[in-house]
C-alpha cells in the first residue's frame, strides 16, 4: 500500500473529515484533494486535519481552466492552497475553446503562454505544474490539451522541477504513442491516477469511469511503464461515477484499494 | 455544388428511394450510402435507382468490424457491394476491443492483418478501401484505428489506389497533428466526411454530432487542408443526431445544404 493514494472525488459525498479519517484507519498513505471540499472546511484546518492524521497529499485538483477571465487570480490561490496542505502537485486542467470560439490553436497557445506566467510563482512556492491531458471527448469544453505528448511538448519548455505532466490512464489508454511519450515524459511525471474505461458513456461523460479491473484499459502495463519511465510516486485511484459515489464513503475506499490491488500493482 | 455529397445516414428515416429523388430533384450529385438501407431496397435495384437518377455513390458505409467472427464474409460483400454500387470508396470502421478483452495492440494488430487479405479482392473490384478513424471515445466498441496517423501507418503498407484512409472532421479536428497527417496523407485521402461537434454529448454518444457550423470545429480550415494535400473529391455530410432525424427529409438535406455552402465550401 506504499504507493496508494486515494483521491476524494472518488467519494465525493464522503465529508473531507471523514475521508481522512477513513484512509487513516484503513492504512492508506496518501489523499488526492480539491480545491472546493478543502475551501469549504478551511485551507488550514484542512491542512492540520490531514497532517494530524500522517497522511500525505498527494495532488490537489485543480488550476487551470485558462480561458476564464479570472484564472491569474485562481491560479495563484490554487498555487497558495496546495503549498498550505503540503501538496507538491497541482493539477492543471486547462480549460476548453472559449464559449462560441473555434480557435483551438489559439486556446492550446493561451495554456502555454498562462503556463508560463504562472511557473514563477509555482517555483517560489515549491508547487510544480502538472498538466493533464484529458482524453479527447472534453477536447471542446474542459480541456484542450488532448494527449500526453501535447503535455509534453508545454512541459518541456520548462524546469522539470517546476512544470511536469499527469498520466491519467483513463485518458491516455486509447493512445496508439503512449508507451512512447510515457518513455519520453520520464521524470516529468508528476502524478499517476488510474481509473478504467467503461461503455456505454453516460450523457455528458464526465461519469463514465470505473473503478480499476472493471473495463477494458491495460492498467498494470500502464503503471509498469510509467514505473520504467523512473516515477517512483504515488498511485491515485480517480473514479467519477454516480453509482460508486452513492454508495458509503468506506466501501468506496475498499473497493478502490481491492481494484488497486488486484489490477494495477 | 459539384463536390456536395449527402450521406444517407444524415436522414435515416428517409426511406432510399425518396432520399435518391430528393438529392437529385435538389441538384445535389453525390450521395453515401449504407449497407443496411441498400440490402433491404435490393442491392441491384438500388444501383439503378442512384445510376437513373443520375448520382454518383460517393462512398459505402461500411466495412470493418474485423474483431466479428464472420468478418472475411462481410467485408468481401460489402466489397462485392460498393462495385455493384459504383462506389470507388468502401469505408472500413475498424471494430473495437472483442468482449472482455484489454489486447488493444492485438485489436490494431489484427485491422491491419484483416486489411491485407481483405485488399486483392478490393483492388479485383475496383473499389478502394478507406480506413476511417473514428474519434477516441469509440475505441473501445467501435473502432481502435483513433486517429488520423494510426490510419495511415496502416494505410501506407499498401497500394495508394487499394487502400486510403477517410478524414471525418468530428473524428479528427481535436488532434494537434492533424494537419501534419493531413499533408502526409496527400492522395491517400479516399473521403472526406464533414459534421460538427457539439456538447454536451448524449448517452451513449454515437448521436452527438451537429451540422456544419453548429459547433466549434474548423470545418472550414480542414477543408482547405484536404484541398492542399491533393483531395479533389467529394465533400460527404455526414450527421447522426436524433434531433434531425425527426425531420422531414427534405429539410435535412436543405439543412446539410446550407450548412455546407455557409461553413465548409
Amino acid at each position: 500500500m506504499a504507493r496508494f493514494s486515494f483521491n476524494q472525488a472518488t467519494a465525493k459525498h464522503w465529508p473531507l473529515d471523514e475521508v481522512v479519517a477513513g484512509c487513516a484507519a484503513a492504512g492508506v498513505p496518501g489523499i488526492g484533494l480539491w480545491r472546493e471540499p478543502v475551501q469549504e472546511y478551511g485551507l488550514a484546518r484542512a491542512a492540520r486535519l490531514v497532517r494530524d492524521a500522517g497522511l500525505t497529499v498527494t495532488s490537489l485538483c485543480r488550476g487551470g481552466f485558462f480561458t476564464d477571465g479570472d484564472w491569474r487570480t485562481e491560479n495563484r490561490r490554487a498555487v497558495e492552497e496546495a503549498a498550505a496542505l503540503g501538496a507538491s502537485e497541482l493539477v492543471l486542467v486547462s480549460g476548453g475553446l472559449p464559449a462560441g470560439s473555434r480557435d483551438v490553436d489559439g486556446a492550446r497557445q493561451r495554456v502555454a503562454d498562462a503556463i508560463g506566467e504562472l511557473a514563477p510563482d509555482a517555483a517560489a512556492a515549491g508547487v510544480r505544474l502538472a498538466i493533464e491531458p484529458l482524453h479527447p471527448m472534453f477536447c471542446a469544453d474542459r480541456c484542450v490539451i488532448a494527449t500526453l505528448g501535447q503535455a509534453l511538448d508545454i512541459a518541456e519548455r520548462f524546469d522539470p522541477a517546476v512544470v511536469g505532466v499527469v498520466v491519467d490512464t483513463y485518458h491516455v489508454w486509447w493512445d496508439d504513442t503512449v508507451y512512447a511519450q510515457i518513455a519520453r515524459a520520464g521524470r516529468r511525471i508528476a502524478a499517476f491516477q488510474v481509473a478504467d474505461w467503461v461503455t456505454p458513456l453516460p450523457e455528458g461523460v464526465l461519469l463514465g469511469r470505473a473503478l480499476p479491473g472493471q473495463g477494458c484499459v491495460e492498467l498494470r502495463r500502464l503503471r509498469e511503464a510509467v514505473d520504467a519511465a523512473g516515477y517512483t510516486g504515488p498511485i491515485e485511484v480517480e473514479v467519477f461515477q454516480a453509482d460508486l459515489w452513492s454508495r458509503p464513503g468506506p466501501d468506496i475506499l475498499a473497493a478502490a484499494v481491492t481494484g488497486y490491488r488486484s489490477h494495477v500493482l
